[in-house]
Protein backbone atom coordinates (compact mmCIF):
# COMPACT_ATOMS: atom_id res chain seq x y z
CA UNK A 1 0.00 0.00 0.00
CA UNK A 2 1.32 3.44 -0.79
CA UNK A 3 0.26 6.38 1.28
CA UNK A 4 0.03 10.17 0.13
CA UNK A 5 -1.61 13.23 2.57
CA UNK A 6 -3.23 16.37 1.21
CA UNK A 7 -5.29 19.42 2.55
CA UNK A 8 -8.62 20.50 0.56
CA UNK A 9 -7.74 23.39 -1.02
CA UNK A 10 -10.64 26.14 -1.11
CA UNK A 11 -11.01 26.08 -4.84
CA UNK A 12 -11.92 22.59 -4.84
CA UNK A 13 -15.12 22.77 -2.61
CA UNK A 14 -18.32 23.99 -4.34
CA UNK A 15 -21.16 26.32 -3.28
CA UNK A 16 -22.92 22.89 -1.57
CA UNK A 17 -19.94 23.67 0.74
CA UNK A 18 -18.76 20.32 -0.01
CA UNK A 19 -15.57 19.37 -1.62
CA UNK A 20 -17.09 19.04 -5.15
CA UNK A 21 -17.18 15.27 -6.67
CA UNK A 22 -14.41 16.30 -9.65
CA UNK A 23 -11.86 17.19 -7.12
CA UNK A 24 -11.70 13.50 -5.75
CA UNK A 25 -10.46 12.57 -9.28
CA UNK A 26 -7.72 15.20 -8.41
CA UNK A 27 -6.73 13.17 -5.54
CA UNK A 28 -6.97 10.50 -6.97
CA UNK A 29 -4.52 11.20 -10.03
CA UNK A 30 -2.10 12.70 -7.16
CA UNK A 31 -2.44 9.12 -5.53
CA UNK A 32 -1.49 7.47 -8.56
CA UNK A 33 1.53 9.55 -9.90
CA UNK A 34 2.77 9.55 -6.84
CA UNK A 35 2.29 5.53 -6.31
CA UNK A 36 4.11 5.06 -9.96
CA UNK A 37 6.91 8.06 -8.79
CA UNK A 38 7.45 5.45 -5.51
CA UNK A 39 8.22 2.97 -8.20
CA UNK A 40 10.46 4.41 -10.33
CA UNK A 41 7.91 5.09 -13.25
CA UNK A 42 6.20 7.96 -14.38
CA UNK A 43 8.04 11.11 -13.12
CA UNK A 44 8.58 12.95 -16.25
CA UNK A 45 5.62 13.29 -19.70
CA UNK A 46 8.50 12.18 -22.02
CA UNK A 47 8.59 8.63 -20.12
CA UNK A 48 5.59 8.19 -19.47
CA UNK A 49 3.84 4.35 -19.84
CA UNK A 50 0.47 4.45 -18.47
CA UNK A 51 -2.81 4.80 -20.08
CA UNK A 52 -6.13 5.84 -17.89
CA UNK A 53 -8.42 3.29 -19.45
CA UNK A 54 -11.47 3.59 -16.65
CA UNK A 55 -11.83 5.31 -13.02
CA UNK A 56 -14.52 4.94 -10.37
CA UNK A 57 -15.38 6.76 -7.56
CA UNK A 58 -17.62 6.20 -4.47
CA UNK A 59 -18.69 8.88 -2.21
CA UNK A 60 -18.89 7.97 1.46
CA UNK A 61 -18.86 10.89 3.58
CA UNK A 62 -18.26 14.70 3.08
CA UNK A 63 -15.34 16.51 2.30
CA UNK A 64 -14.81 20.09 3.43
CA UNK A 65 -12.50 22.53 2.87
CA UNK A 66 -9.10 22.57 4.85
CA UNK A 67 -9.61 18.71 5.72
CA UNK A 68 -6.68 16.54 5.94
CA UNK A 69 -6.97 13.61 3.59
CA UNK A 70 -5.29 10.73 3.59
CA UNK A 71 -5.07 8.48 0.10
CA UNK A 72 -4.03 4.27 0.45
CA UNK A 73 -3.36 3.21 -2.86
CA UNK A 74 -3.85 -0.42 -3.70
CA UNK A 75 -3.07 -2.89 -6.09
CA UNK A 76 -6.45 -4.41 -6.88
CA UNK A 77 -4.87 -7.53 -10.06
CA UNK A 78 -2.47 -6.88 -12.58
CA UNK A 79 -3.34 -8.83 -15.95
CA UNK A 80 -1.06 -9.17 -18.69
CA UNK A 81 -1.15 -5.31 -20.63
CA UNK A 82 -3.46 -3.43 -17.15
CA UNK A 83 -3.74 -3.50 -13.56
CA UNK A 84 -6.16 -1.96 -11.12
CA UNK A 85 -5.80 0.08 -8.08
CA UNK A 86 -7.84 0.69 -5.66
CA UNK A 87 -7.80 4.13 -3.83
CA UNK A 88 -9.46 4.74 -0.48
CA UNK A 89 -9.85 8.60 0.26
CA UNK A 90 -9.84 8.73 4.55
CA UNK A 91 -9.93 11.74 7.03
CA UNK A 92 -6.51 11.72 8.04
CA UNK A 93 -6.95 12.24 11.78
CA UNK A 94 -10.18 9.79 12.39
CA UNK A 95 -9.85 7.26 9.42
CA UNK A 96 -13.14 7.64 8.58
CA UNK A 97 -13.77 6.86 4.75
CA UNK A 98 -14.43 9.86 2.95
CA UNK A 99 -14.19 8.02 -0.70
CA UNK A 100 -13.12 4.78 -2.49
CA UNK A 101 -12.22 5.10 -5.68
CA UNK A 102 -10.06 3.10 -8.40
CA UNK A 103 -8.24 2.99 -11.28
CA UNK A 104 -7.70 0.52 -14.28
CA UNK A 105 -4.42 1.61 -16.12
CA UNK A 106 -3.35 0.23 -19.75
CA UNK A 107 0.80 -0.23 -20.00
CA UNK A 108 1.53 1.73 -23.19
CA UNK A 109 4.40 2.19 -25.44
CA UNK A 110 3.74 6.11 -26.35
CA UNK A 111 6.57 5.82 -29.23
CA UNK A 112 5.24 3.09 -30.33
CA UNK A 113 1.51 4.10 -29.96
CA UNK A 114 0.50 0.41 -28.33
CA UNK A 115 -0.01 -1.26 -25.60
CA UNK A 116 2.61 -3.67 -24.67
CA UNK A 117 2.82 -5.94 -21.65
CA UNK A 118 3.68 -5.16 -18.37
CA UNK A 119 7.20 -5.75 -17.81
CA UNK A 120 9.10 -7.95 -15.02
CA UNK A 121 10.29 -5.31 -12.91
CA UNK A 122 6.95 -3.28 -13.21
CA UNK A 123 4.72 -6.41 -12.50
CA UNK A 124 6.96 -7.31 -9.13
CA UNK A 125 6.61 -3.68 -7.93
CA UNK A 126 3.00 -3.90 -8.21
CA UNK A 127 2.65 -7.27 -6.70
CA UNK A 128 4.41 -5.98 -3.87
CA UNK A 129 1.47 -3.06 -3.36
CA UNK A 130 -1.49 -5.96 -3.64
CA UNK A 131 -3.98 -5.31 -1.43
CA UNK A 132 -4.40 -6.33 1.84
CA UNK A 133 -6.91 -9.12 2.29
CA UNK A 134 -8.73 -7.00 4.83
CA UNK A 135 -9.40 -4.57 2.29
CA UNK A 136 -10.37 -7.41 -0.40
CA UNK A 137 -13.29 -8.46 1.57
CA UNK A 138 -14.61 -5.40 1.93
CA UNK A 139 -15.52 -4.87 -1.87
CA UNK B 1 -31.84 11.25 -23.55
CA UNK B 2 -30.63 14.59 -23.19
CA UNK B 3 -27.73 16.46 -25.03
CA UNK B 4 -25.19 18.83 -24.48
CA UNK B 5 -22.83 20.57 -26.61
CA UNK B 6 -19.34 22.10 -25.08
CA UNK B 7 -15.83 22.74 -26.49
CA UNK B 8 -12.58 21.52 -24.71
CA UNK B 9 -11.28 24.21 -23.14
CA UNK B 10 -7.22 24.79 -23.15
CA UNK B 11 -7.14 24.50 -19.25
CA UNK B 12 -8.68 21.16 -19.24
CA UNK B 13 -6.12 19.20 -21.39
CA UNK B 14 -2.72 17.97 -19.89
CA UNK B 15 0.54 18.08 -20.81
CA UNK B 16 0.17 14.57 -22.63
CA UNK B 17 -1.64 16.71 -24.94
CA UNK B 18 -4.87 15.24 -24.37
CA UNK B 19 -7.98 16.66 -22.11
CA UNK B 20 -6.94 15.53 -18.57
CA UNK B 21 -8.97 12.81 -17.03
CA UNK B 22 -10.62 15.01 -14.41
CA UNK B 23 -12.04 17.20 -16.95
CA UNK B 24 -14.00 14.15 -18.34
CA UNK B 25 -16.25 14.55 -14.55
CA UNK B 26 -16.71 18.54 -15.17
CA UNK B 27 -18.53 17.48 -18.73
CA UNK B 28 -20.13 14.82 -16.54
CA UNK B 29 -21.38 17.23 -14.18
CA UNK B 30 -22.13 19.66 -16.68
CA UNK B 31 -24.53 16.91 -18.43
CA UNK B 32 -26.41 16.18 -15.06
CA UNK B 33 -26.93 19.96 -13.78
CA UNK B 34 -28.36 20.41 -17.78
CA UNK B 35 -30.08 17.61 -17.69
CA UNK B 36 -31.97 18.22 -13.98
CA UNK B 37 -32.55 22.19 -15.09
CA UNK B 38 -34.38 20.46 -18.01
CA UNK B 39 -36.71 17.97 -15.84
CA UNK B 40 -37.26 21.53 -13.17
CA UNK B 41 -34.72 20.69 -10.99
CA UNK B 42 -31.94 21.75 -9.33
CA UNK B 43 -30.95 25.21 -10.72
CA UNK B 44 -30.08 26.52 -7.29
CA UNK B 45 -27.82 25.72 -4.44
CA UNK B 46 -30.88 26.33 -2.42
CA UNK B 47 -33.18 23.72 -3.65
CA UNK B 48 -30.58 21.16 -4.60
CA UNK B 49 -32.02 17.52 -4.44
CA UNK B 50 -29.40 15.28 -5.10
CA UNK B 51 -26.36 13.80 -3.66
CA UNK B 52 -23.77 12.23 -6.45
CA UNK B 53 -23.23 8.55 -4.78
CA UNK B 54 -20.74 7.04 -7.53
CA UNK B 55 -20.00 8.60 -10.58
CA UNK B 56 -17.33 6.54 -13.60
CA UNK B 57 -15.89 7.23 -16.93
CA UNK B 58 -14.55 4.72 -19.29
CA UNK B 59 -12.29 6.21 -21.78
CA UNK B 60 -12.61 4.67 -24.98
CA UNK B 61 -10.55 7.28 -27.37
CA UNK B 62 -8.28 10.42 -26.77
CA UNK B 63 -9.38 14.05 -26.55
CA UNK B 64 -7.96 16.76 -27.69
CA UNK B 65 -8.04 20.96 -27.31
CA UNK B 66 -10.70 22.36 -28.83
CA UNK B 67 -12.91 19.55 -29.51
CA UNK B 68 -16.34 20.02 -30.40
CA UNK B 69 -18.03 17.53 -27.98
CA UNK B 70 -21.42 16.18 -27.11
CA UNK B 71 -22.35 14.39 -24.21
CA UNK B 72 -25.73 12.35 -24.43
CA UNK B 73 -27.37 11.37 -21.20
CA UNK B 74 -29.91 8.80 -20.59
CA UNK B 75 -31.47 7.05 -17.01
CA UNK B 76 -30.29 3.65 -17.02
CA UNK B 77 -32.27 2.96 -13.58
CA UNK B 78 -35.11 4.58 -11.01
CA UNK B 79 -34.96 2.40 -7.84
CA UNK B 80 -37.39 3.69 -4.87
CA UNK B 81 -34.72 6.67 -3.46
CA UNK B 82 -31.93 6.46 -6.25
CA UNK B 83 -30.78 6.22 -9.85
CA UNK B 84 -28.43 6.13 -12.16
CA UNK B 85 -27.50 8.60 -15.24
CA UNK B 86 -25.36 6.99 -18.29
CA UNK B 87 -23.36 9.68 -20.51
CA UNK B 88 -21.84 9.04 -23.87
CA UNK B 89 -19.23 11.67 -24.67
CA UNK B 90 -19.03 11.63 -28.63
CA UNK B 91 -17.40 13.64 -31.18
CA UNK B 92 -20.20 16.22 -32.33
CA UNK B 93 -19.17 15.80 -35.75
CA UNK B 94 -18.10 12.19 -35.96
CA UNK B 95 -19.87 10.82 -33.43
CA UNK B 96 -17.30 8.77 -32.39
CA UNK B 97 -17.06 7.41 -28.74
CA UNK B 98 -14.80 9.05 -26.82
CA UNK B 99 -15.54 8.28 -23.08
CA UNK B 100 -19.02 6.69 -21.39
CA UNK B 101 -19.51 7.85 -17.81
CA UNK B 102 -22.09 7.07 -15.16
CA UNK B 103 -23.64 8.77 -12.45
CA UNK B 104 -25.80 7.47 -9.50
CA UNK B 105 -27.66 9.63 -7.50
CA UNK B 106 -29.96 9.80 -4.42
CA UNK B 107 -32.79 11.73 -3.78
CA UNK B 108 -31.87 14.18 -1.04
CA UNK B 109 -33.42 16.15 2.16
CA UNK B 110 -30.93 19.08 2.57
CA UNK B 111 -33.09 20.88 4.83
CA UNK B 112 -33.91 17.70 7.03
CA UNK B 113 -30.72 16.21 5.96
CA UNK B 114 -31.90 12.33 5.53
CA UNK B 115 -32.77 10.93 1.42
CA UNK B 116 -36.13 10.42 0.56
CA UNK B 117 -37.72 8.56 -2.08
CA UNK B 118 -38.45 9.94 -5.56
CA UNK B 119 -41.13 12.23 -5.89
CA UNK B 120 -43.59 10.95 -8.63
CA UNK B 121 -43.62 14.04 -10.92
CA UNK B 122 -39.50 13.40 -10.60
CA UNK B 123 -39.91 9.90 -10.88
CA UNK B 124 -42.31 10.27 -14.48
CA UNK B 125 -39.65 12.68 -15.88
CA UNK B 126 -36.51 10.46 -15.32
CA UNK B 127 -38.73 7.59 -16.93
CA UNK B 128 -39.40 9.20 -20.21
CA UNK B 129 -35.63 9.48 -20.39
CA UNK B 130 -34.81 5.65 -19.98
CA UNK B 131 -32.34 4.40 -21.72
CA UNK B 132 -33.16 3.22 -25.44
CA UNK B 133 -33.43 -0.72 -25.98
CA UNK B 134 -29.63 -0.50 -27.93
CA UNK B 135 -27.84 0.76 -25.27
CA UNK B 136 -28.82 -1.05 -22.25
CA UNK B 137 -28.22 -3.97 -24.82
CA UNK B 138 -24.50 -2.82 -24.95
CA UNK B 139 -23.58 -2.99 -20.87
CA UNK C 1 -14.48 44.12 -29.78
CA UNK C 2 -14.83 40.14 -29.56
CA UNK C 3 -17.86 38.66 -27.90
CA UNK C 4 -18.76 34.66 -25.90
CA UNK C 5 -21.28 33.72 -23.94
CA UNK C 6 -20.94 31.29 -21.13
CA UNK C 7 -22.65 29.65 -18.33
CA UNK C 8 -20.76 28.85 -14.74
CA UNK C 9 -20.40 25.51 -14.06
CA UNK C 10 -20.85 24.08 -10.25
CA UNK C 11 -17.81 22.84 -9.95
CA UNK C 12 -16.36 26.82 -10.89
CA UNK C 13 -17.87 27.58 -7.31
CA UNK C 14 -16.69 27.54 -4.09
CA UNK C 15 -17.89 26.86 -0.61
CA UNK C 16 -18.69 30.83 0.20
CA UNK C 17 -21.50 30.17 -2.30
CA UNK C 18 -19.77 32.57 -5.39
CA UNK C 19 -17.70 31.73 -8.43
CA UNK C 20 -14.06 30.89 -7.23
CA UNK C 21 -11.53 33.65 -8.20
CA UNK C 22 -9.60 30.90 -9.92
CA UNK C 23 -12.65 30.11 -12.47
CA UNK C 24 -12.19 33.43 -13.81
CA UNK C 25 -9.07 32.93 -15.20
CA UNK C 26 -10.94 29.98 -16.95
CA UNK C 27 -13.22 32.50 -18.41
CA UNK C 28 -10.16 34.86 -19.42
CA UNK C 29 -8.59 31.93 -21.06
CA UNK C 30 -11.66 31.27 -22.79
CA UNK C 31 -12.20 34.65 -23.77
CA UNK C 32 -8.93 35.24 -25.10
CA UNK C 33 -8.96 31.42 -27.30
CA UNK C 34 -11.59 32.61 -28.81
CA UNK C 35 -10.77 35.78 -29.98
CA UNK C 36 -7.36 34.33 -31.29
CA UNK C 37 -9.28 32.16 -33.03
CA UNK C 38 -11.70 34.58 -34.83
CA UNK C 39 -8.39 36.45 -36.18
CA UNK C 40 -7.09 32.68 -37.40
CA UNK C 41 -4.71 32.25 -34.71
CA UNK C 42 -4.03 29.68 -32.32
CA UNK C 43 -6.60 27.42 -32.93
CA UNK C 44 -4.20 24.08 -32.53
CA UNK C 45 -1.08 23.53 -30.17
CA UNK C 46 1.05 22.91 -32.86
CA UNK C 47 0.74 26.64 -34.37
CA UNK C 48 0.58 28.00 -31.30
CA UNK C 49 2.15 31.58 -31.05
CA UNK C 50 1.72 33.52 -27.65
CA UNK C 51 2.78 34.07 -24.44
CA UNK C 52 1.04 35.08 -22.05
CA UNK C 53 3.41 37.19 -20.11
CA UNK C 54 1.07 38.44 -17.22
CA UNK C 55 -2.90 38.17 -16.27
CA UNK C 56 -5.22 40.46 -14.02
CA UNK C 57 -8.42 40.28 -12.74
CA UNK C 58 -10.63 42.93 -10.53
CA UNK C 59 -13.56 41.34 -9.17
CA UNK C 60 -16.77 44.17 -9.22
CA UNK C 61 -19.82 41.55 -8.04
CA UNK C 62 -20.59 38.19 -6.96
CA UNK C 63 -20.95 35.92 -9.75
CA UNK C 64 -23.26 32.82 -8.99
CA UNK C 65 -23.82 28.79 -10.47
CA UNK C 66 -25.47 29.12 -13.51
CA UNK C 67 -25.15 32.66 -14.01
CA UNK C 68 -24.92 33.50 -17.86
CA UNK C 69 -22.00 35.95 -18.23
CA UNK C 70 -20.47 37.44 -21.43
CA UNK C 71 -16.99 38.26 -21.62
CA UNK C 72 -16.53 41.04 -24.20
CA UNK C 73 -12.38 41.38 -25.53
CA UNK C 74 -10.61 44.24 -26.44
CA UNK C 75 -7.43 45.10 -27.57
CA UNK C 76 -5.89 47.81 -25.26
CA UNK C 77 -2.53 48.37 -26.93
CA UNK C 78 -0.29 46.92 -29.81
CA UNK C 79 3.62 47.39 -28.87
CA UNK C 80 6.57 45.38 -30.95
CA UNK C 81 6.19 42.10 -29.47
CA UNK C 82 3.16 42.37 -27.34
CA UNK C 83 -0.09 43.46 -26.73
CA UNK C 84 -2.11 43.62 -23.88
CA UNK C 85 -6.15 42.91 -24.00
CA UNK C 86 -9.13 43.88 -21.72
CA UNK C 87 -11.33 41.21 -20.87
CA UNK C 88 -14.84 42.49 -18.93
CA UNK C 89 -16.84 39.50 -17.57
CA UNK C 90 -20.70 40.88 -17.25
CA UNK C 91 -24.14 39.39 -16.61
CA UNK C 92 -25.48 38.83 -19.86
CA UNK C 93 -29.26 39.70 -19.07
CA UNK C 94 -28.44 42.75 -17.18
CA UNK C 95 -24.77 44.09 -18.09
CA UNK C 96 -23.59 44.16 -14.63
CA UNK C 97 -20.41 44.29 -14.84
CA UNK C 98 -18.87 41.43 -12.96
CA UNK C 99 -14.97 41.34 -12.85
CA UNK C 100 -13.04 42.86 -15.33
CA UNK C 101 -9.68 41.57 -16.54
CA UNK C 102 -6.33 42.28 -18.29
CA UNK C 103 -3.38 39.70 -20.10
CA UNK C 104 0.00 40.79 -21.91
CA UNK C 105 0.77 38.63 -24.40
CA UNK C 106 3.76 38.21 -26.65
CA UNK C 107 3.97 36.68 -29.66
CA UNK C 108 6.47 33.80 -29.94
CA UNK C 109 7.80 31.47 -32.11
CA UNK C 110 7.67 28.24 -30.24
CA UNK C 111 9.83 26.20 -33.29
CA UNK C 112 12.58 28.74 -32.77
CA UNK C 113 11.40 29.49 -28.94
CA UNK C 114 12.16 33.39 -29.04
CA UNK C 115 10.60 36.16 -29.66
CA UNK C 116 8.83 37.71 -32.73
CA UNK C 117 7.38 41.01 -33.63
CA UNK C 118 3.89 40.50 -34.83
CA UNK C 119 3.47 40.50 -37.83
CA UNK C 120 1.54 43.08 -39.73
CA UNK C 121 -1.37 40.75 -40.52
CA UNK C 122 -2.23 40.19 -36.77
CA UNK C 123 -0.90 43.70 -36.05
CA UNK C 124 -3.92 45.06 -38.72
CA UNK C 125 -6.61 42.49 -37.22
CA UNK C 126 -5.76 43.66 -33.81
CA UNK C 127 -5.92 46.81 -34.11
CA UNK C 128 -9.68 46.30 -35.58
CA UNK C 129 -10.58 45.34 -32.24
CA UNK C 130 -8.59 48.38 -30.23
CA UNK C 131 -10.69 49.32 -27.24
CA UNK C 132 -13.49 51.72 -27.79
CA UNK C 133 -12.74 54.95 -26.40
CA UNK C 134 -15.24 54.93 -23.70
CA UNK C 135 -13.14 52.31 -22.29
CA UNK C 136 -9.56 53.75 -22.27
CA UNK C 137 -11.27 56.64 -20.77
CA UNK C 138 -11.72 54.65 -17.66
CA UNK C 139 -8.23 52.90 -17.46
CA UNK D 1 7.00 36.65 5.12
CA UNK D 2 5.13 33.17 5.01
CA UNK D 3 5.94 30.45 2.80
CA UNK D 4 4.53 27.31 1.40
CA UNK D 5 5.79 24.46 -0.50
CA UNK D 6 3.76 22.78 -3.24
CA UNK D 7 4.43 19.73 -6.27
CA UNK D 8 2.73 20.62 -9.15
CA UNK D 9 -0.35 18.08 -10.29
CA UNK D 10 -0.16 16.49 -13.69
CA UNK D 11 -3.83 17.92 -14.18
CA UNK D 12 -2.37 21.51 -13.38
CA UNK D 13 -0.44 21.72 -16.77
CA UNK D 14 -1.54 21.78 -20.41
CA UNK D 15 -1.02 20.89 -24.05
CA UNK D 16 1.46 23.24 -24.60
CA UNK D 17 3.15 21.08 -21.90
CA UNK D 18 3.74 23.86 -19.01
CA UNK D 19 1.76 24.77 -15.88
CA UNK D 20 -1.41 26.14 -17.37
CA UNK D 21 -1.85 29.82 -16.03
CA UNK D 22 -4.85 28.94 -14.41
CA UNK D 23 -3.15 27.01 -12.31
CA UNK D 24 -1.11 29.58 -10.67
CA UNK D 25 -3.95 31.48 -9.30
CA UNK D 26 -4.60 28.30 -7.51
CA UNK D 27 -1.40 28.70 -5.71
CA UNK D 28 -1.65 32.21 -4.89
CA UNK D 29 -4.99 31.19 -3.27
CA UNK D 30 -3.25 27.92 -1.16
CA UNK D 31 -0.68 30.47 -0.29
CA UNK D 32 -2.89 33.19 0.87
CA UNK D 33 -5.16 30.52 2.61
CA UNK D 34 -2.21 29.29 4.42
CA UNK D 35 -0.88 32.61 5.64
CA UNK D 36 -4.52 33.74 7.03
CA UNK D 37 -4.17 30.59 8.63
CA UNK D 38 -0.77 31.14 9.85
CA UNK D 39 -2.30 34.88 11.30
CA UNK D 40 -5.27 32.59 13.37
CA UNK D 41 -7.71 33.90 10.39
CA UNK D 42 -9.98 32.21 7.70
CA UNK D 43 -9.78 28.45 8.74
CA UNK D 44 -13.39 28.20 8.15
CA UNK D 45 -15.78 29.25 5.52
CA UNK D 46 -17.98 30.18 8.62
CA UNK D 47 -15.19 33.15 10.07
CA UNK D 48 -14.40 34.06 6.84
CA UNK D 49 -13.07 37.80 7.15
CA UNK D 50 -11.55 38.46 3.64
CA UNK D 51 -12.60 39.06 -0.03
CA UNK D 52 -10.79 39.38 -3.11
CA UNK D 53 -10.97 42.32 -4.70
CA UNK D 54 -8.27 42.14 -7.37
CA UNK D 55 -5.45 39.68 -8.36
CA UNK D 56 -2.45 39.46 -10.55
CA UNK D 57 0.40 37.23 -11.74
CA UNK D 58 2.89 37.98 -14.17
CA UNK D 59 4.51 34.69 -15.53
CA UNK D 60 8.35 34.49 -15.34
CA UNK D 61 9.65 31.52 -16.44
CA UNK D 62 7.48 28.19 -16.93
CA UNK D 63 6.79 25.99 -14.20
CA UNK D 64 6.27 22.06 -15.40
CA UNK D 65 4.49 18.81 -13.88
CA UNK D 66 5.91 17.91 -10.92
CA UNK D 67 7.86 21.32 -10.24
CA UNK D 68 8.90 21.59 -6.37
CA UNK D 69 7.74 25.52 -6.26
CA UNK D 70 7.81 27.66 -2.70
CA UNK D 71 5.20 30.07 -2.66
CA UNK D 72 6.74 33.41 -0.68
CA UNK D 73 3.52 35.49 0.73
CA UNK D 74 4.59 39.94 1.94
CA UNK D 75 2.68 42.16 2.99
CA UNK D 76 2.78 45.13 0.08
CA UNK D 77 0.57 47.68 1.80
CA UNK D 78 -1.92 48.02 4.26
CA UNK D 79 -4.53 50.46 4.30
CA UNK D 80 -7.96 51.40 6.17
CA UNK D 81 -10.02 48.69 4.91
CA UNK D 82 -7.75 46.58 2.51
CA UNK D 83 -3.97 45.17 2.24
CA UNK D 84 -2.34 43.57 -0.28
CA UNK D 85 -0.13 40.49 -0.86
CA UNK D 86 2.93 39.80 -2.74
CA UNK D 87 3.50 36.56 -3.82
CA UNK D 88 6.66 35.10 -5.59
CA UNK D 89 6.55 31.61 -6.62
CA UNK D 90 10.19 30.39 -7.03
CA UNK D 91 11.12 27.11 -7.65
CA UNK D 92 12.19 25.22 -4.26
CA UNK D 93 16.04 24.16 -5.13
CA UNK D 94 17.35 26.91 -7.63
CA UNK D 95 15.24 29.67 -6.37
CA UNK D 96 14.70 30.53 -9.79
CA UNK D 97 11.60 33.11 -9.86
CA UNK D 98 8.93 31.20 -12.01
CA UNK D 99 5.75 33.68 -11.04
CA UNK D 100 5.25 36.83 -9.64
CA UNK D 101 1.56 37.53 -8.00
CA UNK D 102 -0.68 39.84 -6.09
CA UNK D 103 -3.59 40.16 -4.36
CA UNK D 104 -5.21 42.82 -2.70
CA UNK D 105 -8.48 41.92 -0.03
CA UNK D 106 -10.93 43.73 1.77
CA UNK D 107 -11.85 42.97 5.08
CA UNK D 108 -14.94 42.21 5.12
CA UNK D 109 -17.90 41.46 7.65
CA UNK D 110 -20.10 38.49 6.11
CA UNK D 111 -23.31 38.27 8.29
CA UNK D 112 -23.26 42.14 8.54
CA UNK D 113 -22.68 42.06 4.50
CA UNK D 114 -20.34 45.15 4.48
CA UNK D 115 -16.59 46.35 4.58
CA UNK D 116 -15.22 46.80 7.85
CA UNK D 117 -11.78 48.30 9.14
CA UNK D 118 -9.09 46.24 9.67
CA UNK D 119 -8.65 45.30 13.94
CA UNK D 120 -6.26 46.18 15.10
CA UNK D 121 -4.60 42.24 16.06
CA UNK D 122 -5.18 41.93 12.31
CA UNK D 123 -2.80 45.14 11.27
CA UNK D 124 -0.53 44.81 13.84
CA UNK D 125 0.12 40.51 12.01
CA UNK D 126 -0.10 41.71 8.54
CA UNK D 127 2.73 44.60 9.64
CA UNK D 128 5.05 41.67 10.63
CA UNK D 129 5.20 40.36 7.40
CA UNK D 130 5.50 43.42 5.70
CA UNK D 131 7.79 42.68 2.80
CA UNK D 132 11.14 43.27 3.40
CA UNK D 133 13.22 45.86 1.98
CA UNK D 134 15.46 44.29 -0.88
CA UNK D 135 11.47 43.07 -2.36
CA UNK D 136 10.51 46.02 -2.45
CA UNK D 137 13.05 47.76 -4.04
CA UNK D 138 12.45 45.33 -6.82
CA UNK D 139 8.98 46.19 -7.82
Amino acid sequence: MHTIDLTVRFCETDALGHVNNTSYFIYLEEARVKFFESLGFGVSTEEWNFILASTTCDFKAQGYFNDKLTVDTSVSSVGNKSFVLTHEVRRTETKELVAKGSATLVYFDFKAQMTESIPDELRTALTRHAARLPVESES
